[in-house]
């Protein structure tokens, strides 16, 4: 371990004063900054759960993975540790190590694991040897092509391998205070660097992933190089560079230069990964055309391809985003790793703007079509999180219908274990004028104000339960401001300030601002009201017309056949306008969750006879019978074996 | 020309006697006979405007594109008439001369055209000398790859193509009498059957279409082998002998035996063609088992997969059924293939049981998601036919958004050429005790029943008016029975005789039954009332819940964004349940079409705002404006333009 790390007071070996996956303390052009890692540890609760699985479970899965789908192998061939043939058909396996590697950096600040630690230390082993002597490391094309270095930078992969292992050093060396993989990252960098550039060779890679990583790196390592080269390769999208077939340019972000984009379009993960790399350098340079674009892009997203759930994605063909409210929910992609690219992407506006409804999407992606992404025991996988099963249905997408342990292409898996690995960093920014909580959770929060230091201590039930209290621990004798966010979806919120009541006073971004001379002790109890209700849809959007969904709190509901009495189709199910909802814990289901009672109804549909079109005039001879319904929260369904499953139901 | 063809009275050159795509006159186990081709003449009116394009440019269109896709060029390399290398990546360029070959044969029935006889004549030399030793004709396993005849029956189209080509000849042997294209079939047949069968080598074609091809030959021929060989690979469909990867097996068409399949599912295309040759085979052995399987299936196909327009195939991916009530209207896929292929399965259950349902079907589908297939000048064709399209929106499927001139796989543009140039064969069938006319155009009817020769005078100009005016022209003394369809669609149909009013009478199978003692000049008129309907879906369809859909008779209406005001996004119209349907006549409008005007209205969604989602308690802004509405027909839909278009929209 490195001299430099030390230990945290929860334990942890968070390098002092390192930033988690995003820096943005230096970045001139940012309205709220992000906190050292070690600021933030959530305690328990909602996320702590998952995050306890995640940490237990589903890294020395990957690890197993890993091995069993060649991804160490291939490494350890490019390495000259091996013998044999490259393992897989895909160019861009070494990637998933990165992301891996990236989530178990956070997990050795989290807490000490030795398992993990050596892990960790035996993969960046691997990754030094795997390295050429110029710097390059890719297993693919040292192994399996290797006389095909840049030769396909649109399906290759290569950059974007290159920023996973950026991003993956990045957190290692924040992580860890070790520069042992930053080392392998930065000679990587300064060879990709040596190649690519104005006079140098042109290229941008078929998928953005480098851009966002080199900020990153350069805010890591203060070369300036790193930020050049990402805005070097922003600037170069959208002008044919990629060499796309005609109308494939979209599928490769190489169809309109990044200020010149009013949409999101193409596919979803690149796409998204794409507008997080132009936010960043948006933070390094404050040029307006950038956040411009970026505004216009998010009002698109958001107003006309955005599920429920948060997922994003319409097509499965492509993976792609679909047109302004082409919103199906039984064949939509949703792509789990869009949903991250997502959270990613809001998180990066959210520093820049210092506006709540970033963070309202960033909860709603983490809690629905996120966290559906993965089985409750973190072993296994979805990409595609649709918004409607039907019984028995066959796969629609390529990958199956149930979750998977692994993937031949298994961006995801990583990809969820980053995320939850690092989530106590999305918890809290800070400012010079105070401390801003984004998101709940059970929670010990530091942070510096002008004023000086601050610790908060956050307890909550939520999602579950309404109540958000804050003690502060420690405080300067100035003033300074807490702000709270006020989440979209709540209304009617109370407040009281040591069991005072406060108005509540919400302001332009979202959020509420309690600017007071704070005294040790002082408590806080914000009550968030959760009464379960009931969420129309967009009249544009054809499959949601004329239904509801349930939802309570930040949580999406559905209905899952396994919960309903079984002589009943699910296709069947409605609901009435004045629904009796009744919110009930349920300690024994799914992990601990809060059921959702709702008084709705059967529709006999058998008696609609077997056509499936008959004239508007003849009286539908279709009856209703009042039922009990029960609702779970989307992302436990299929959690208990593959049955039927429902976001919408008919409103009647 | 052969010395057995004989001029029929309108100058065509049918083969007397022969039948037209299928020849049911021997087989044991049908309630309807197949008419002599030249017993059936269409005389202009609706289809006869289109079979005219047909005949006049688009076979010849087609002649010039299979020279410029490569089709012809790779048959000439197989024949040592060209050099060079084959032309175009798929092993099935073969079956699109085959089917534009059969459209050529009917057109030589249909009335003389040298132009056309010269191109048939010349593609018959070129297969003749393309044709190896043994019998084997196929360019790409002759030229591309040479080593690999019957390696890849799964995925190598061989059996498929060979099917193609016996369709062909069985076509241009009935419609001119000459066996030089039969017997490059026959040789080819003797060939595959010397190869495959019991104590032979085992196998099956991915893509099934030899199946219903062996049979027409064995029809053609007498040669019972052919009906044989047909039943074996029957057979052997369903065990796993195609060698599908794991859960493709559906996509081959081998997931089940044909005896044990309940439902219509994997590649449509392919699942209709397979319906077909099964229906063929029970046509000549009448075995319980298949009729019941496809009794099944069907129910399966029309109570829960079928679109509207009687397109079929809801999913893009794999070309396939959906599950059941999956029927999205953007993303479906609908090919115009699987609208043909369901045509030919549903002619095939019209023989076998005289139902009138499965005519309803056959007209639905020509009328709507068959004919939207093609452009109207006949130059065009689409794979997908969806039931909306978005403004400016971007391809949902591999074939972009507008028709094409051809395809890479151009299965679809000769499948529409020799529907249409065959589409006489349709019209009316025999039995011993009369004549059944199941589908309205202006056309001359010959057959015989027992009593002895019955020619009929059909006047009508369906499916623009609602009278069907039938003459007698020749007719036996003795009683026989007219069997007239009453369309599902149709409700208070008048009758008369002789200009006296009868008294509808519908037999359990859809027809109205008229046994008399006709005399010559008997006069019958049936009308058949076509005020604009509208229609409902199945409440189990997400999509289409609370919209309606325009019909008037059997054509589907479709809103088209040209026609409505320009400043109207076509996603904010809607229908009132009492609207005003008026239809008017069209002389300029797309070669002359009744349009439906509609009172409708507005919706003004603006005042939604951005939210995709709100809480159903509070009143949702949106204001309802009257406005008037104009529905054109949808196969007329996509020849002005790429504008907007929806079939349902929402009822108000």
């Amino acid at each position: 371990m490195s001299t430099t790390m030390t230990q945290t007071a929860n334990g942890s070996a968070a390098h002092h004063g390192a930033a988690g996956p995003l820096d943005n303390r230096t970045s001139p052009h940012v309205q709220l900054h992000t906190l050292p890692y070690d600021s933030v540890t959530i305690r328990g609760g909602f996320w702590g759960q998952h995050r306890s699985v995640n940490r237990s479970t589903s890294l020395k899965h990957g690890y197993n993975m890993l091995e069993k789908a060649g991804n160490f192998h291939n490494l350890r061939l490019a390495a000259g540790l091996a013998q044999g043939a490259y393992i897989g058909r895909l160019p861009f396996l070494d990637s998933d190590v990165y992301k891996w590697l990236e989530a178990l950096a956070y997990e050795l600040a989290n807490g000490p694991d030795s398992e993990l630690q050596n892990m960790a230390d035996e993969a960046i082993t691997l990754l030094a040897k795997a390295q050429g002597a110029d710097g390059y490391l890719n297993s693919f094309y040292t192994v399996a092509e290797p006389g095909k270095r840049w030769v396909n930078l649109r399906d290759g992969h290569e950059l974007y391998c290159a920023g996973h292992l950026f991003q993956a050093a990045v957190a290692h060396h924040r992580m860890t205070g070790s520069t042992r993989l930053l080392d392998i990252a930065r000679r990587f960098a300064d060879y990709i660097d040596s190649v690519f550039g104005p006079g140098k060779r042109r290229g941008v890679c078929g998928h953005p992933e480098v851009e966002t990583a080199l900020i990153e790196l350069y805010r890591d390592t203060g070369e300036k190089r790193y930020l050049t080269l990402a805005k070097y390769f922003l600037d170069e999208r959208g002008h044919g560079v990629v060499g796309a077939q005609p109308g494939r340019a979209i599928y490769y972000q190489d169809h309109v230069p990044v200020r010149e984009a009013t949409t999101v379009d193409g596919h979803a993960v690149r796409q998204l990964y794409l507008t997080a790399g132009v936010a960043d350098l948006y933070m390094e340079t404050g040029e307006e055309a950038l956040l411009h674009a970026l505004l216009h892009q998010w009002h698109d997203m958001t107003s006309h391809k955005l599920f429920l759930t948060g997922g994003v994605g319409s097509r499965v063909s492509g993976e792609a985003f679909g047109e302004p409210y082409e919103l199906p929910n039984d064949l939509c992609y949703c792509e789990t790793c869009a949903q991250i690219a997502s959270i990613m992407w809001n998180w990066r506006m959210l520093l820049i703007t210092g506006e709540g409804r970033f963070a309202d999407l960033m909860e709603r992606t983490l809690f629905n079509g996120f966290l559906s992404g993965r089985s409750l025991d973190g072993k296994r996988s979805r990409y595609e999180n649709p918004l409607m099963r039907r019984a028995g249905a066959r796969a629609y997408g390529p990958h199956g219908n149930e979750r998977a342990e692994w993937y031949e292409c298994a961006c995801c898996p990583p990809n969820i274990m980053r995320l939850l690995s690092s989530l106590s960093h999305y918890i809290a920014t800070n400012t010079d004028d105070g401390v801003q909580i984004h998101h709940y959770a059970p929670a010990d929060i530091g942070a510096d104000t002008a004023a000086g230091r601050v610790h908060l201590h956050l307890q909550t039930d939520y999602p579950w339960q309404e109540v958000v209290m804050l003690s502060v621990e420690q405080t300067p004798a100035a003033r300074w401001t807490l702000s709270l966010r006020l989440p979209g979806w709540c209304h009617n919120s109370t407040l009281r300030i040591n069991n005072k009541k406060v108005p509540v006073a919400v302001d332009d971004k979202g959020y509420l601002r309690l600017d007071r001379q704070w005294q040790t002790g002082d408590f806080v109890e914000l009550c968030l009201p959760m009464q379960p209700r009931l969420t129309v849809a967009h009249p544009r959007i054809d499959p949601t017309r004329g239904s509801v969904a349930i939802e309570r709190g930040p949580l999406v509901y559905c209905f899952e056949s396994f919960d309903q009495p079984s002589e009943i189709d699910l296709l069947d199910v409605a609901i009435g306008r004045d629904a009796h909802l009744e919110a009930l814990w349920r300690d024994d289901m799914l992990g601990g969750i809060m059921v959702i009672k709702a008084t709705g109804c059967w529709v006999d549909a058998a008696a609609w006879g077997d056509d499936l079109y008959r004239p508007v005039s003849t009286r539908t001879p279709v009856t209703n019978r009042p039922m009990h319904l029960t609702a779970i929260p989307y992302y436990a369904w299929d959690n208990r074996g593959l049955g039927a499953m429902r976001v919408w139901v008919p409103l009647v």
